[in-house]
């Protein structure tokens, strides 16, 4: 199905580069710039679904690779899909489960094709072609599904990066004419690496394609941080302008306020869960992050961030969650992703706020001196 | 301090020998029977203070073994006590310590004086005396504080368990003259294994004693059911009418109701969290209990209790906390957790109810019924 498109995403508002919008989904709209928090196997580890709605949640993004091995498409479709099976009724994206096999699994064969690699579970051999990821993803039932692409590592040579570049068009195409319901939205993603000649040329041939959304693909994967914004500075405009931009598996809240920025609308990312599993904290202020495993919060009454109101902060001190981390008790890792996931999804509602108020540009370079200052 | 005491146990009401009453402590009541959440560490594995509440907690259970060696009783005491550390503002009780001693670490050298034992964290020789257990208890700030007991096994011979139970009594003397805050309730243990004579006279010497309240230790710690069952018909009516009685570690739901029936007003257990983490779940009606990692609940769409209304049973069906529990992630535990509390303080609820309208004798004869039913 590749028929004549629909636009699903409102651009309300500009300030600067930076965009407001909404993007709509059969399983309701979200607001954009927005923050997705990952839940990889249909959970978003250690948080409940009450928990998420409350900390402001408007979207959720799970794992293709995951859940195809585990507990399989077929059962989930069964069950009616994705969102009666895990519980979350708003709008969800599932990833095409190609970063996971390229950078996790470790490829067996990779051919125009598709991808061969082996199970992590069982080292089964399994294989994934652009028009299986899209499968899946309709199986599951997902609002928005991503295309399979090959995701090249930042230091491939310009003639390879470019070669892997077509097959990944080619496979673009091939996913988007696979799309069988009306209501699944398909986003193409741009590689390319940090050459600009071909995140321009990626750009061109994905926006020719009637994708629903497009997303830049490649980044944040190793790359020194400069060159990351350094491609940041000028592919978001090269994306067409009237449809949602998607900066996958980014990042840090600069990174993201950094994105915003020049133009994108639309984060993921593990590291507010996963770095809060390992003990680390973001907050406001000049602090800007904190390890709570610090010998220096042991008697520490304060909560986390006082400027904060999220369960671990309106409950608990750092002192008390010190000591969760120190016995290892679960609560710990619980309320540090709370707790970050709270931060990452104030920041996207501070900066819609700002764009609607024309004041973006201040804010992000109080932001960037914030994090400059603390990185010193 | 071993003045003439205060009574802080109302008896409300009886229905054949069960007792609905109240308990009273500078941080609040609680009603009787029943059952206190184990937070080991300070915390209950996985369940958050709000949590806790809306599953109606009255009232946590901490182990002083475990809080003196991390963080210790000197910082909690600098912090303000371990109402504020832990954020929990309701009642809480510890225990001595001696049973992780007794039971967990391996003793060794016990000696009229105390015990001595090694930390399980880094092997440092440790000395806990009755003194040093209630000042351990004052330090952390609890309302009731348990007295330091040697709980000797279920099958030693008469005479040892004798001679035990004649130092124990010898401890609950000693730590009730060093009790020092007017606002510490100090209960006493009996002991005495499942010899009829002994926990008579443990009952006794221990009766003669101004405790706040009196706990029956020394149960389900391996010997057969009924053997236990044989000691809770006769044993609870040997404590004081006038006061609070705790059977200590137990247990099952038909355990509470079991004792319930036989005039036990207080329980803790780490059975709903424990069995939770791995996978159990205690149900309403016919099915009593299941495992829910069990094949046979993979697509089954039904809540894990249809009586229930906690937060897994209101949000997830059993094929979605099977899945949590196939891929391990975090959630699942989390939420049987969450769940077995709440069938725990809904039966306790449920049994204040049943001997406030006079009917716990059918209540009793239902729930054994059911039980037994389950378990042919």
């Amino acid at each position: 199905m590749n028929t004549p498109k629909e636009n699903h995403y409102t651009l309300l508002h500009t300030d600067g580069l930076a965009r407001r919008g909404s993007f709509h989904t059969v399983h309701g709209s979200f607001d954009t710039p927005n923050f997705m928090p990952v839940g990889t196997r249909a959970s978003v580890k250690g948080v409940d679904i009450e928990r998420l709605k409350e900390l402001g949640t408007q979207i959720t993004l799970v794992n293709t690779y995951h859940l195809w091995l585990r507990p399989g498409p077929e059962l989930i479709e069964r069950y009616g899909g994705i969102h009666s099976f895990c519980g979350w009724q708003g709008p969800i994206l599932s990833d095409s489960g190609g970063f996971q096999i390229f950078s996790l699994q470790g490829i067996r064969k990779l051919s125009e094709e598709g991808v061969e690699f082996a199970s992590h579970i069982d080292g089964v051999k399994m294989f994934l072609t652009p028009e299986k990821s899209i499968e899946i993803q309709e199986s599951l039932g997902v609002d928005i599904a991503m295309v399979l692409d090959e995701c090249p590592p930042g230091d491939w040579p310009h003639d390879k990066t470019a070669r892997s570049l077509e097959m990944t068009h080619r496979w673009a195409k091939r996913s988007l004419d696979t799309r069988k319901k009306e209501s699944t939205r398909v986003f193409g993603i741009t590689q390319g690496g940090c050459y600009a000649d071909l995140r321009k040329t990626s750009a061109e041939a994905l926006g020719e394609l009637p994708f629903d959304g497009y997303a830049i693909g490649g980044l944040s994967v190793g790359e020194p941080k400069p060159q990351m914004y350094e491609v940041l500075a000028y592919h978001p405009q090269q994306l067409p302008q009237d449809h949602i931009r998607y900066l996958m598996g980014v990042g840090t809240p600069e990174d993201i306020v950094e994105a915003v920025h020049k133009g994108v609308d639309l984060f993921d990312c593990v590291m507010p869960t996963r770095s809060g599993r390992f003990g680390r904290a973001f907050v406001s202020g000049e602090e800007v992050f904190l390890n709570i495993k610090n010998a220096k919060h042991r008697e520490d009454k304060a909560p986390l961030d006082s400027q904060c109101d999220c369960l671990a902060c309106r409950n608990y001190s750092r002192a008390y969650i010190h000591h969760l981390f120190r016995v290892e008790e679960m609560l710990g890792p619980q309320l540090l992703s709370i707790h970050n996931l709270t931060h990452y999804l104030s920041l996207m509602a501070q900066i819609r706020s700002e764009i609607e108020g024309g004041a973006y540009e201040s804010f992000y370079q109080e932001e960037k001196r914030r994090w400059r200052e603390r990185e010193v």
